[in-house]
């Protein structure tokens, strides 16, 4: 008889994940749960990640990244840390983009089904609202650990840095440098990551007791001339914004631009912080103030946690949640004389 | 009998690109050598690219691009025109990186050729100075098409830009700015396109009468700290330099960092211009001359031959050389009050 986790979980009545941990021993799992869980597997002959298997008999030797963009330095350094750890275990590494588009990221997850590599580290696209085809790639036991933009929906390993505290810290220092209307601008409102973002830049607001104004939230597409004339529409529209908090690097660039052609001085008549890891961010006129976050070492993280799953008898990877921290940089741009 | 591409040109005495073109009826093979190929492909019942037609039974549908790093807005961009086309084309487009490190390009061709993608766009590491492995990948009718940095060795479709006259038209600009010590940047002597940009700098100085001095040729390495460290010595031992011309991006960006720390006013005291694709040229203080190349186009038009071999009879592309032209883009960074 051929079982798989799915099925073994199913007539345990437990989920993968706790179905996934028993077998991995992990500490997480109570001792009952476990004998019953070996017990089964053992009666049932389950055999672990046959995809797995099958990919190390031909050498696959292979491991894919899923990501939105490599036009934008978080994801390029992140790559190079993935790829550190995948150099160290001998494997292969390629790299699959999605450009924010849902249609392509389920080509390629149903393409990565197939099991031509024998596990993936994964950014969701910012437009992505339905998960299901990366939860079918969870269910046929494709080892996958997510990174930044990690999917809620599957309980497997992830890496992302505080992006509530970041967006709070952010916030924070804009108000300290005297901002009382401060733009938020995003990129998508389904990615969790975004969500704590703002979330943070809310309660900010809150705590110093600045009145929340939605019509400060603006969510911007993928196009950059796009987002160029929405934020020119916005800080024409309300001349008062004395603050712009760009949550991805593309939107602070926008910004610049748009304050550029508008005539408004940085950091004298509007103040900008962004998410960046924008090489140029301090030869920038004026230097950027960033939240930096660690994205050599998300993904040496993330890769790590991938292998761990894959040196295993089981290889999907344990449910870990890391967090690393994000720097604030304090650069020109959001400087006040004050 | 089993008969490839490379028996068919030993027999024929003739070299593996004619018997490829004449097999494509290409107008540039006489009609008798034409015949001559036809007739004893026919008679030794000859296949063609065993590797990419079982591939197609798989259904790969799959493309490799192989650059040296993603942390680079050419290649960003590039890889953006590569898989517009690839897109049309419903194939999946796979990202290898060498990090400009030969081991890695050579492990990289090596799994390649096992077969499991039916094309490859590529661009050579800066450090690859043997192309055994390359050679070795075009002998196994690995259908391949190389852009920016071409492998002179192999006689396929290459996708370059003018980089000789661009280099001339980057120093000529500096000369008319009033430079007259010019430092000439790279990342490499092993590539042609370098080379092509270096003749272009020499032949600029010598028209106009300035001196060649071979101290002022930098052949910098992959690492941002010690290229740092080895323009700002530059510049300390010979402050009479008064121009860069870096001909790759991240010199440029090197460049300002090592000028801003020596407190070298760009461009009063020195000026710059650099080959670049970055989005934040225009932001950068001062704003960066550069040299743009047609990234996404140069991306389109590799990807549009290597289709073009993939859907005839014989899947290798004809070696066609297409070069498109950069643009040289004058911003504040070689500003001359004269």
């Amino acid at each position: 008889m051929d079982i798989n986790l799915k099925r073994l979980a199913q007539e345990l009545n437990l989920s993968i994940s706790t179905v996934s941990r028993a077998l991995q021993d992990s500490h997480e799992v109570g001792a009952a749960t476990k004998k019953r869980v070996l017990e089964l597997a053992q009666k049932l002959n389950y055999q672990p990640n046959p995809y797995a298997s099958s990919l190390r008999k031909q050498q696959s030797k292979t491991i894919a990244v899923v990501i939105p963009e490599v036009a934008n330095n978080f994801f390029a350094l992140a790559i190079n840390g993935i790829e550190a750890i995948a150099q160290e275990k001998g494997y292969h590494v390629l790299i699959y983009l999605t450009h924010e588009d849902p249609e392509k990221e389920i080509a390629i997850a149903r393409h990565l089904q197939s099991g031509r590599v024998d596990g993936i580290v994964m950014s969701v696209s910012s437009q992505t609202k339905n998960t299901d085809h990366l939860v079918a790639l969870y269910n046929k036991q494709i080892p996958i650990v997510f990174f930044d933009r990690v999917c809620d929906e599957i309980d497997t390993a992830k890496v992302t840095t505080d992006d509530y505290e970041s967006g709070f810290k952010a916030t924070e220092h804009l108000i300290e440098a005297h901002c009382k209307r401060i733009a938020y601008l995003q990129i998508s409102q389904n990615l969790s990551i975004g969500k704590k973002r703002m979330q943070g830049y809310i309660d900010a607001i809150n705590k110093y007791a600045i009145p929340f104004d939605g019509n400060l939230i603006m969510t911007c597409e993928n196009d950059n001339n796009e987002n160029y004339n929405v934020i020119k529409q916005l800080l024409t529209t309300d001349p008062s914004i004395d603050g712009i908090f760009a949550s991805v690097e593309k939107l602070a660039i926008n910004s610049y631009h748009a304050c550029n052609d508008l005539g408004l001085a940085i950091p004298e008549q509007i103040k900008i912080i962004g998410f960046s890891n924008l090489a140029t961010a301090s030869l920038l006129s004026p230097s950027l103030t960033t939240i930096t976050q660690p994205a050599f070492d998300i993904g040496k993280e993330a890769a790590t946690l991938l292998f761990n799953g894959l040196n295993k008898y089981n290889t999907l990877p344990v449910n870990e949640k890391i967090v690393l921290r994000s720097t604030l940089i304090k650069r020109h741009s959001t400087f006040s004389q004050e």
